[in-house]
């Protein structure tokens, strides 16, 4: 049921006055409920209530784990066509991405309750004693890893259940052994209230303690900073723009105790095209490119904002084919009035730069939030001297740099921020001159994918989504996969001990 | 050769005007060298060759890379006596010390080598392609890690071979593929200068590139701030007060592109005592212990410098057992005079607090840098009401908390900030009774021992050493024993590349 009230544990509390509603950007109205801001006392409440929890849920077995996350995923299918349709109502996007979207949470829930079955996740360490080591005996010392405390989970605007409320970063550190609470994204909170409810019916179907997952709305600044700063947070996971993940980092590195923030933030996902691969397939290209631009309406973080080719006797040929494909997408719902708005903006400071030509465009509609997809192009040397081409543009916008040669190109490569990913589109016949290529494009991003698109993350162990910042603020961790695990434990040794005292994945 | 110069790559380099010169702590004298403080242009030099030395050196083989290990080992040897006496001449310490501290950094040197033998360590791992999924095939998915760039290393007072120039954060850093620059420690700058040479010779013998190692003299907040801040420096390894280590941290987390700091800090390493121990060995506990807080002077990080009881009639016996043997083991030499000012002043003013009572204490010499070793008592309420206590003394000092019952002893734990170690000093049928102590002190340290001493940190693949802050600014890591290769690199995914562009160790 879509109360607006906050969920601190099993219990139903609105004790503050301020209060938001989301919208309907395909109408552009605001849908009815109210969400009302938690207060100072309802953060406390929530935050103490999360630490009680991590006692008890910091030693249950990785097996009632596992039951609670199929648990939630079970609720979250019982919620049906109502979550299907809040989930549309709030975002613009269509009821077939809904679906799919529902089916990649309960797929992510489900790896991370599988993952859970041994303890293969855990990289237990074993160093034997060697009681008749010369000139000093060498002690039993035996490593594992236990959860770091209660985090703070920041949904995504752009995945309103596979990356928010009950999404990779819930998942995975509920899987940990972290209680969890979060901060619902101001723009699906009702889709997040639907989420959480399903969570908590699932916590105290299957015996968890009270706290172990809480829920509050309001605005990120207030309630978001409130609860990062708390002294009993140990951890914040985030997806979203680099200001506010950057905001989050900043408050979270200059608390007395520092915590780790795993903020998953932008990209402009490069993809090199040489010109052989255009030479053989540029229809191809172009169209497997001008569905990756817009998929989505081009709100995926791993969407291709930036293809870098050299200039030869094809590219401006390409280039055309490219636009002309991309705009002739239909256009599609962006996710917020404020979305549609910061698109225009920053694709119009993007084209205003020197040298930077507008190749493409649809006709921008300003009375509703369909998004203009747009296809740019600017002369390497152009791009090199203009740090601001270099930024991420949220929608379906790409800007095509046709470099001189491939010193220049390899130049671009090594001057861009960290990257989700990099992409290489090329020939067999190429192989042997890209491995300069290669090189520099590894040292920048943290997937690299050869004649493929970035978009379309899968989830698997070998799976790493996440970068040089600001594509990450901490490039060593995924947020994608079942190695996300890993952002919400720390390493402990027990040296020495009587084997019935080790956790039980130690006794051998 | 010691000659107070700079080392960028292989040049020797003194632009500056500044200079230090360091002490003899023993006969209380300056030493001869002047070290010169390097420029912000040698600095710069040094960062750019480094950056240069990288693009090499992260292709390099791990089989070329261990050659390069071990010749560092085989120079340090080579060295021979004139670094066993700088080394006694700078920190006071005596000669069988620098000759097992020189044995632990050949043995870490060594095992980072072998570490290098395959590549297991890097945890490769890999998710196959499936062509026929349904609804979308699944791409080829393999991931590795790959160095992170040059990093900078911050030497240690109190290991001026293991945790400094050629210590476990270098090793590590090199065997990741990541070039470094040391920052010489100031108080022993020339037994640093002798440890670059070598490695400076070890990297030309075996073919390195020039800038694998730079070695650059001057005070940390200038010299050490302006590489911490310079946009081409990737990570940061740090031993020391918390103090510095906090304001490293800070610099890192405030650049435009904040960069992780490894910084291994302060830690009280508390020892838990149950009245049975006490009761069957008081005194085997109380020589074991006067042995481990006097151990080196008391300037190890993993000193036990706060012991917890629970009161009952032997407590008293015991203390005044333990603080007459502590005592009763002659004086040593601090590593400077500073660290003996500092901890004067640092266990005067625990001391004097409300309800601490100094046991015993060793007469104070004011003219010579021997340490005068203490032991102090408090209640357990008195403890809870005053943080104050709580705060490392780097130096041969302890206090020993007496608390009314286990409650009053698990809030005592809670209460304490991170820690590397915690200790357990236990009979057997006490085991039933201590799983909450347990529980509670695993989440407030990183190793956690039960009946031996903290000090002894053995390095093995099974070692964490680091803890929750301030033991270290992250958790997840550790900077002695082979997992500290991790902080050095970062995961990367190769998705749908040809086999033969793969790194080796993902072709298969």
């Amino acid at each position: 049921m879509i109360t607006g009230k906050n969920h601190i544990g099993n219990k139903l509390s609105a004790k503050g006055t301020i209060s938001h509603k989301t919208i309907n950007p395909k109408l552009n109205i605001q849908n009815k409920t109210a969400f009302i801001e938690a207060t100072s006392e309802e953060i406390e409440e929530a935050v103490t209530l999360a630490n009680d929890a991590f006692r008890i849920y910091r030693k249950v077995s990785g097996e009632k784990k596992a039951k609670f996350l199929n648990a939630i995923a079970e609720e979250i299918l019982a919620l049906d066509q109502e979550l299907i349709d809040t989930y549309t109502m709030e975002s613009g996007l269509p009821e077939g991405r809904a679906i799919g979207e529902r089916g990649r949470t309960i797929m992510q829930l489900k790896s991370f309750a599988n993952l859970l079955a041994n303890e293969d996740w855990k990289g237990n360490t074993f160093d034997l004693a060697i009681p008749d080591r010369k000139p000093f005996p060498k002690a039993d010392i035996r490593k594992t890893v236990i959860p770091i405390g209660p985090v703070v989970v920041f949904g995504a605007s752009n995945f309103p259940l596979a990356f928010s409320t009950a999404g990779g970063d819930t998942a995975s550190a509920l899987a940990a052994g972290c209680p969890v609470i979060v901060k619902a994204h101001e723009m699906h909170a009702a889709t997040s209230e639907l989420v959480a409810s399903a969570i908590i019916k699932a916590a105290q179907k299957t015996g968890m303690p009270n706290g172990v997952f809480s829920h509050l709305s309001g605005r990120g600044p207030v309630v978001g900073s409130a609860l990062v700063s708390h002294p009993k947070i140990k951890g914040v996971g985030f997806t979203g723009s680099i200001g506010a993940g950057r905001s989050i980092f900043n408050l979270a590195s200059q608390r007395p105790e520092p915590i780790p923030v795993y903020a998953e933030m932008g990209s402009v996902n490069p993809v090199i095209i040489t010109p052989n691969a255009i030479a053989s397939r540029s229809e191809a290209i172009a169209s497997s490119y001008a569905s990756s631009i817009t998929l989505g309406s081009g709100q995926f973080c791993t969407n291709p904002g930036l293809i870098l080719t050299i200039e030869d006797e094809n590219t401006e040929e390409f280039i055309k084919t490219l636009a002309e494909k991309t705009v002739g997408i239909e256009a599609q719902c962006m996710l917020h009035p404020n979305i549609k708005f910061g698109f225009a903006k920053s694709s119009e400071s993007v084209v205003s730069q020197p040298g930077v030509t507008t190749v493409a465009k649809l006709k921008e509609e300003l009375n509703n939030n369909f998004a203009a997809s747009q296809i740019a192009t600017v002369s390497g040397t152009d791009f090199l001297a203009n740090p601001k081409i270099h930024q991420e543009v949220f929608g379906p916008f790409s800007i095509v740099v046709t470099s001189k040669d491939q010193n220049q190109l390899i130049e671009i490569i090594e001057v861009l921020e960290g990257q989700l990913t990099g992409t290489i589109i090329a020939e067999n016949k190429d192989i042997e001159t890209l491995s300069d290529v290669v090189e520099a494009l590894t040292n920048r991003v943290g997937r690299i994918i050869f004649n493929g698109v970035p978009t379309g993350v899968e989830v698997c162990p070998a799976m790493h989504h996440g970068g040089p910042y600001p594509a990450s603020t901490d490039a060593k961790f995924t947020s994608v996969g079942t190695d996300a695990i890993k952002r919400w434990v720390r390493p402990i040794s027990y040296q020495s001990f009587p084997l019935e005292m080790l956790p039980k994945g130690l006794q051998k």
